[in-house]
């Protein structure tokens, strides 16, 4: 069970949405939120529930995922300390899309769906932020409805290890994806299933696009990962053929 | 290439994002629109295009689509008169999501982005209304991604079968699908080939859950369809295992 925790306003300072706002007005909304903190493994919404709160993550990261009649997880994606979730139902008043799970221990704030339609009108760039967050949600689906209705296993994995190298590295030199993904894991994240996944990451290994260092899956050869999401280079060292 | 039409304010009350507002207000938007009628086929918006307005349907009807590198087609929604598109660019400023294309003739307006984002500042009735409707968004594609990464072309088609009938119904008595969808869109829709759609469709009429009626599909047994969409019947009569 979530554990109650002190609301503090100093934690909403690192909310994305609510950046700028007023002390006054962050105390405000701190007091309007339940406080609570979470272990890892916890969930927070459940798919179908009609309760209706906006999540704020003042500390820790969520996977927003989902489980069909059959028991198989397609995960949506992974939310880190200050963003939000929750904001459909706050808004529609239907129910939850999906779960949310906790990934870390972490804090979070939730404020009542009312409260949160009031601040968007009460302060407008919250609700610009709030526009923004929700047509970078439905062009993430759009772009995941597109992969998986028209490209392979081995060509989602590829966009979403490159996607994963790109978020992870800062620096020059070959890319890091740091720790380690689960198989598990991108299976949910790529529509597919953990052995498919083994197979392709061994298959991707063993022609020197991606090698292990430890903790980390180092990208050795990013051109040809980039090739291969777009299907125009193969999971082998190619031969040309004659012509 | 679409013919330009002329300014009609009276047009624009048939838009469901524009309800309720002021004459003066609807006068003001149908000078800021350019006005056009459209042919059936004719591409509105391009993926990846830099065009960033927003088109309200005065009338006809569109398909919101896109085309895969090898030509493939995935269709994510058709919207008719009195509902909008490109939204997202006019928010976020990024390049077109998906194509566009006009499904019959039709009279479309487009508004420049900055005086949408101005309309949405000074009419919160309009700011609210596509709030909900980016949500409505969101959660559509949830369910496709969903469908798509879960059930199979069988159960996909059974569920787009269902969306139609329900849509398509309104007195008592079977469901009808009026006019029968062409296999291709069919295709399209539910992220699979022509040719499948056309067996599954095949096996449904031979099950007795389909039949034609003249230029309407006629769903015989909804329940049964209902069953099959969520894997718990199977497309050819049933014959208990013993037990």
């Amino acid at each position: 069970m979530p554990q109650p925790a002190q609301p503090s306003s100093l934690g909403l300072r690192r909310i994305d949405l609510l950046h700028g706002l007023s002390s006054a007005r962050l105390d405000a909304i701190s007091r309007s939120c339940v406080w609570r903190t979470c272990i890892a493994g916890q969930r927070l919404v459940a798919r179908e529930d009609a309760d209706r709160e906006v999540y704020f993550i003042v500390s820790g990261s969520v996977r927003v995922t989902t489980y069909s009649p059959n028991g198989r997880e397609t995960s949506l994606e992974d939310l880190t300390q200050g963003m939000c979730f929750g904001e459909l139902a706050a808004l529609d008043g239907r129910k939850r899309s999906a779960d949310v799970v906790a990934l870390t221990p972490g804090l979070v704030a939730s404020m009542p769906p009312a409260a949160f339609r009031d601040l968007l009108r009460e302060e407008w760039i919250v609700n610009e932020r709030v526009l923004l967050r929700l047509a970078d949600l439905a062009r993430g689906l759009v772009e995941r409805v597109l992969e998986v209705s028209t490209l392979t296993v081995q060509q989602r994995l590829c966009m979403e290890l490159l996607r994963l190298a790109r978020a992870g590295s800062s620096a020059a030199g070959p890319a890091r994806i740091e720790p380690i993904p689960r198989h598990t894991a991108l299976a949910h994240r790529v529509s597919t299933y953990r052995e498919q996944v083994t197979r392709e990451l061994s298959s991707l290994t063993r022609a020197g696009v991606l090698s292990r260092d430890g903790a980390a899956l180092v990208v050795c050869d990013i051109a040809r990962l980039q090739h291969m999401a777009e299907g125009t280079g193969g999971s082998e060292p190619s031969v040309k053929s004659g012509a």
